[in-house]
């Protein structure tokens, strides 16, 4: 008998026909003699329509009272998804953050997970209780609702696993899994049949969107097996797992887009010490992430300066760096809002030299020009014109042997 | 410096622009100087809406997770109140019930109130902060989330009133106040300035529907003065209060009606003891509430019996009672959904005869039959065929001088 932890996503749960498919697989992985632990988000639309009544209500609504408002769309979810298992003839119980508890800090609307008390759920599944528990939201210390970041329910669905120590935790959405590369783009891309934590996290991080990058995380940190699946079928589908001998073997694991940041260049900065602090502490300070950071070969005592920021704090970021630019009488600032970060990812990277150049070459074939280029262990990641985004996916997906034809000709 | 206990109504909080307008009348009542705890209930519609959810789900929602479900309704107001006060630049704080902890028994759906923690809200009065509770909703002792049942938002705001000692608690509703009687059957009904508790306790279980009936035993038990009032006008409302001497020089306070029950007879029911236990313990067993119960006086040996419970439990009592009826041998079992009780109440009536007579001769010079009667201290009801009810409760309200008109030539 095994302990499994499944969590599904706002469209699995969108209506009460959904719920209804959800308690059916959640009943049969019971009926095949597992103990379960179910991790719901709120029914899809339901955390917009939230999100929208505290815009309504006023311009910067409070973290603590958002918490509070958003964390009912997945209360409503625990309550009809028990009350469906019941019907059906199971003991089945509904856990919010508070009572579990799900202890996390005090950081509203973005908490992180601190502990997992296992003593009530433990004692609910001894006496066969199927445990049916609120995604997304935690409670702090003070005895305050906290809520995880968007597609927190991922997170919760893993740290309850580590906290179980469930066998496995599934993680159900409306794809089959982890793809090479987004098949809108690529009608062939395949999917991944297992991949590690580190290739996991580059590839949501890089724009994948199927998994939280924080549970990801949180998976790698306590060594839970998290398996990427459907909950429309029964196709196997990705596991994201400790690396394995296998995996060193492909070179390539997947492509990624994003086209969510902006470019801004900074010309002739002096180049002296503190300057780069003067830059970045203002950004560091509105709460802007800066991603990708190049600066040129000094010429002349002076550099220039490129970097990326989300879309969303673009224009805020430019003024800033505006003003941080006059102060230290460097010349224009440039921007760019039509870029896309095009990125490739494979723990095999690390062993095998040539996988950059490979890319540059075949970017260079289609004649799209590298505008920045940033690196790891496991990924490199090249920010070129937005239009050329797709062709950029398909070239990249073909030259390193992605596509169906090619992984079933090997 | 006075603590005021403020409770607004499902219509009160409607939609973000009332919201707005409750969240200027609680910072008036603090600008004034006083100590602010404010009851919110859901948004009207709300609840309903989560109750068509469960019913879709299925027939029988489990009470917990009922509970769970429509307890999402009030938390979704405080949030918004609190958001609303924050950004006018006052301090606020909502909480839920598990958060005060407002303790309950673990009678779902319909649970009461054991006990209610006055440290953390007083902590949070002292530093000049708004505290916004969500009515309707406790805990029981093992955490799980209970509801006090339908309009039990009144019974929050009562209970927190008298758990904080509060100098005032104000119902903000949609009326001005309690009436003599329904101002849509007689409109010169007049707003009732002061009445007791038990007054009060009548008026709301015979029908006039302006506070919950637990909420004044509630503020009977603590002495809570209670201030009906309206949400969208600053006019006084009607005190519910402790008995005093003036409410005794009135003789009837008020008229109500309730359309809401039905009436079942048993005929030539075997005269011996035991045989009213028969009857009745199925009905009790099944939780149907029998209301009036009449038994004629016997004759040969045989008796009829008459009662009244409500519409909802109308066809599952009558299966009831026919079984029961064939098990003591009795008559035919003749039912009526068509009935209306009317009643009249006031604390006068103790030191006052005549009243019930003066009450049923008014009727009967109107030709209304009279089918039942039954009488307190402080009330004396009759059962009428449902058709005269309005009839029955003008004749009523102008023979007992309780139209403007008259209040003013007094």
């Amino acid at each position: 008998m095994a302990l499994v932890v499944q969590k599904y996503g706002g469209t699995s749960v969108a209506n009460i026909e959904r719920i209804r498919n959800v308690a059916r697989r959640v009943a049969k992985t019971y009926d095949d003699g597992n103990d379960v632990i179910v991790v719901v988000s709120a029914m899809s639309g339901e955390t917009n329509k939230l999100v929208a009544l505290a815009n309504e209500m006023c311009e910067f609504p409070s973290e603590r009272e958002y918490d509070v408002l958003v964390a009912t769309g997945e209360q409503v979810t625990i309550a009809l998804l028990s009350m469906c298992l019941q019907s059906m003839g199971y003991k089945a119980k509904s856990y919010m953050g508070h009572q579990i508890p799900i202890l996390t800090d005090s950081t509203f609307s973005k908490a992180r997970i601190e502990k997992i008390d296992d003593k009530k759920v433990r004692e609910d599944l001894k006496n066969g209780t199927i445990i049916v528990v609120a995604g997304f939201q935690g409670v702090d210390r003070e005895g305050n609702t906290t809520t995880l970041g968007r597609g927190g329910s991922d997170t919760s669905a893993v740290a309850v696993a580590a906290g179980l120590k469930a066998d496995v935790c599934e993680i159900y959405t409306d794809v089959d899994g982890v793809y090479t590369t987004d098949p809108r783009i690529v009608p062939d891309a395949t999917k991944i049949e297992k991949i590690s934590y580190d290739e996991m996290l580059e590839m949501a991080s890089l724009g994948a969107k199927v998994l939280q990058i924080r549970s990801v995380e949180f998976a790698k940190k306590y060594g839970v097996v998290v398996h990427v699946r459907s909950s429309f079928n029964d196709n196997p589908g990705t596991l994201v797992m400790k690396e394995d001998a296998d995996m060193e073997t492909v070179l390539v694991s997947g492509i990624t887009y994003n086209k969510d940041e902006a470019k801004i260049s900074v010309m002739r900065v002096p180049d002296k010490p503190g300057i780069a602090s003067i830059l970045f502490t203002p950004l560091s300070h509105a709460n802007i992430t800066v991603d990708m950071i190049i600066q040129n070969v000094s010429n002349e005592g002076y550099t220039d300066m490129t970097f990326t920021v989300p879309k969303t704090d673009f224009k805020k970021a430019l003024k800033i760096v505006e003003e941080s630019a006059k102060e230290i009488a460097a010349g224009a600032v440039r921007s760019d809002e039509n870029i896309a970060k095009v990125s490739i990812v494979g723990v095999g990277m690390r062993s095998h030299s040539g996988v950059a150049s490979k890319m540059f070459q075949t970017l260079s074939q289609e004649g799209i020009n590298i505008q920045m280029i940033s690196t790891s262990e496991i990924k490199v990641s090249c920010v070129i014109d937005a239009k050329y985004t797709e062709l950029a996916v398909r070239v990249l997906h073909d030259a390193f042997g992605l596509s169906k034809k090619d992984v079933k000709a090997e």
